[in-house]
């Protein structure tokens, strides 16, 4: 399967400015992580919108997904393959209003749209992290963000808002740093990874370790079209089925043949069902963005996700959030239901801290947290505007 | 990952009989396929319980599952790599009471436990098949056990019955031959495979695709422990959890941790939950027994399954049902979820046809219907004397 037409590794860390993305390098400033090594020289793409007041005080960071990056809201340009991940509910006028908040977002410790990643330069030796980049988790990913906040002089966040891997973001800066967070709003996301979320994660970094061009994450220097495409394509049509819902698959695709070849009836071992060319058309896409060591590296985050660990439990960790807290749900999510989210809820509350739970009412599963927009923008505007 | 205790290649097509089972071999007699093919000297291996009556009125089809094979009942020895998958349901005074009923069970078209299969060897050059075995629909399968049921005599089953695959395989019985069906019992399957299902498939024919051991099915000459195991056991991983449910993971495994490396506080990127470790555990078994090619040939056979092909629509296929029939949901079956056996009944009712839907309460998922027995049983015993 040659594909000529794919970047050249690397490109996906296109680390030059472009529209509004900029760049706070930390240098000799080390973050310490989790699994026990600093990282120095990290680099952290960020963009803003609306401005900052004078009291710093109407400051609100929006944390992003697995696959995302700090383009909230914006068309597509150099620095940004897709356009802006929430444009609709983030801008002048809209449910996360622009006109009144400064709104922050940085792209992931790990990631691979400007800030520092297993693509980027080892500042030793002038070659790729690769293999050598290290286990990040959630909670590293915010001692990254610390530095941002502290950099903009943002003391206390009015809003840490976030879905999916972002809430996970924004739960651990609430019980990190509840002194910094006025309040907390998650969606479609959990206190703890479970164990079937961890098995879908695993799959998918089996399928990129098979991938013989993974070459155990030493690839960057391989020829245009010559990465991990495969194996992380694999793991993206897991991740893709588990973020939307069978009835929204049915409607969509139902069993319509994506191509027909008349000399075996259309029953050739690798003839296309309809939703076999989407999940290809979306794992297509990822690999033209995406780097498949930062898509492990963060899978592997999500997985090791829980804020208990180290806190003595669940029910302590969570007790040290005092943000009035918005944690929504997604009707037909799958791959975090909602119960989760209603626990963390709970779990707030207990406390005698203000904790509401909303549901988004969507047939399309994990993903309705982008594409459901009023649903997700209401109760957001509410918390906002309720302090 | 050189696992030298592996079976050679090969070695899951131990034709060679052992325990009850026994060969049909069709020689000359080809089976026509779907595909537009044909398939010569195909031998079925089979298992029977009980005793035909005089009358040749008291046999039961049992059909198997993707992963199954002919061996209903009966401790694992050298031609059945496993115990019987409904050990407890098939037996003397058991709820298929093989007193009372001659129970019959064939390893499908395809597979690799002593039916004709890639594994086999072509007649043509003593080669196996590999690359060159053709596509085989759940159809084709039938078709391959109509042979046996002239073999045997049985003009007319009392009852086919089958759960997942195998009640794919019963509905193409009751539909293709209504008159040779006196009853129908079919448990966590569907008339059709929706777009989801087939998704989860693809992806696991992508894995073991990208496994450069598979080397595009033609791996037979292999060394020892040296197939397309990896990929398989990938495949297997993503069945395996949506034959699960995610509560039965969390009361299991939790996020409970199956190795901790004390060098990366337990979060070393290839350092395993225990549902991982769980997962391998399954995928390990699996490839010990199973053939990468039976596998992708048959999850293709089940992504193909549609009663409505060629017979003008799923109403009118599913109206040449006449059998009295019994369909069974799993409560907590992500894969096949209850809307579909409910449906199966609403559809054989239509046309006035007896139709009884039951529903398995159990947390155990899809795999209920070979754990929770009490509740398999009990409706399929009533079905059985109630003609």
């Amino acid at each position: 399967m040659q594909r000529t037409d794919y970047p050249a590794t690397g490109a996906w860390d296109s680390s030059q400015p472009a529209g509004r993305r900029q760049f706070l390098s930390l240098g000799e400033r080390a973050v310490a992580l989790d699994v026990g090594v600093t990282l120095r020289d990290v680099v952290i793409a960020y963009e803003t919108w609306g401005t900052l007041n004078a009291e710093r005080s109407n400051a609100i960071l929006v944390c992003h997904a697995w696959t995302g990056d700090s383009h909230v809201a914006g068309a597509a340009d150099e620095g940004h393959p897709t356009p802006g991940w929430w444009e609709g509910l983030v801008g002048p006028g809209l449910a996360i209003d622009t006109n009144e908040w400064f709104v922050v977002c940085s792209n992931v410790l790990g990631g691979c749209q400007g800030t520092t990643g297993p693509a980027s330069i080892h500042p030793d030796d002038g070659v790729p992290y690769g293999s050598r980049f290290p286990v990040i988790t959630v909670r590293d990913m915010v001692r990254a963000q610390v530095r941002l906040a502290d950099h903009l002089e943002v003391r206390r966040w009015h809003s840490v808002i976030g879905g999916s891997m972002g809430g996970m973001q924004a739960l651990e800066w609430a019980i990190t740093y509840p002194d910094r967070v006025a309040s907390l709003a998650v969606i479609g996301t959990c206190a703890q990874s479970t164990a079937q979320q961890i098995a879908w994660g695993a799959i998918g970094r089996r399928a990129i370790r098979l991938d013989p061009k993974w070459r155990g994450g030493d690839y960057y220097d391989a020829a245009i079209g010559d990465g991990p495409w495969e194996g992380l394509a694999i793991a993206r049509m897991v991740a893709q089925v588990t973020f939307r819902s069978d009835n929204v698959f049915t409607d969509r695709f139902g069993r319509d043949l994506a191509d027909m070849d008349a000399e075996n009836n259309g029953i050739g071992l690798w003839d296309k069902f309809e939703v076999e060319r989407y999940l290809d058309h979306h794992g297509d896409r990822l690999i033209r963005r995406f780097d498949a060591n930062s898509y492990l590296l963060i899978g592997k985050a999500m997985d090791l996700h829980d804020v208990a660990r180290g806190r003595g439990g669940l029910e302590k960790a969570m007790a040290r959030i005092t943000a009035p807290t918005l944690a929504m749900g997604i009707s037909s999510d799958i791959l975090y239901p909602v119960y989760q989210q209603r626990h963390i809820c709970e779990l707030v509350a207990r406390n005698g801290v203000r904790a509401q739970y909303a549901e988004i009412s969507s047939p399309h599963g994990h993903d309705a947290f982008l594409i459901d927009l009023p649903q997700v923008g209401a109760p957001l505007t509410k918390l906002l505007t309720s302090l």
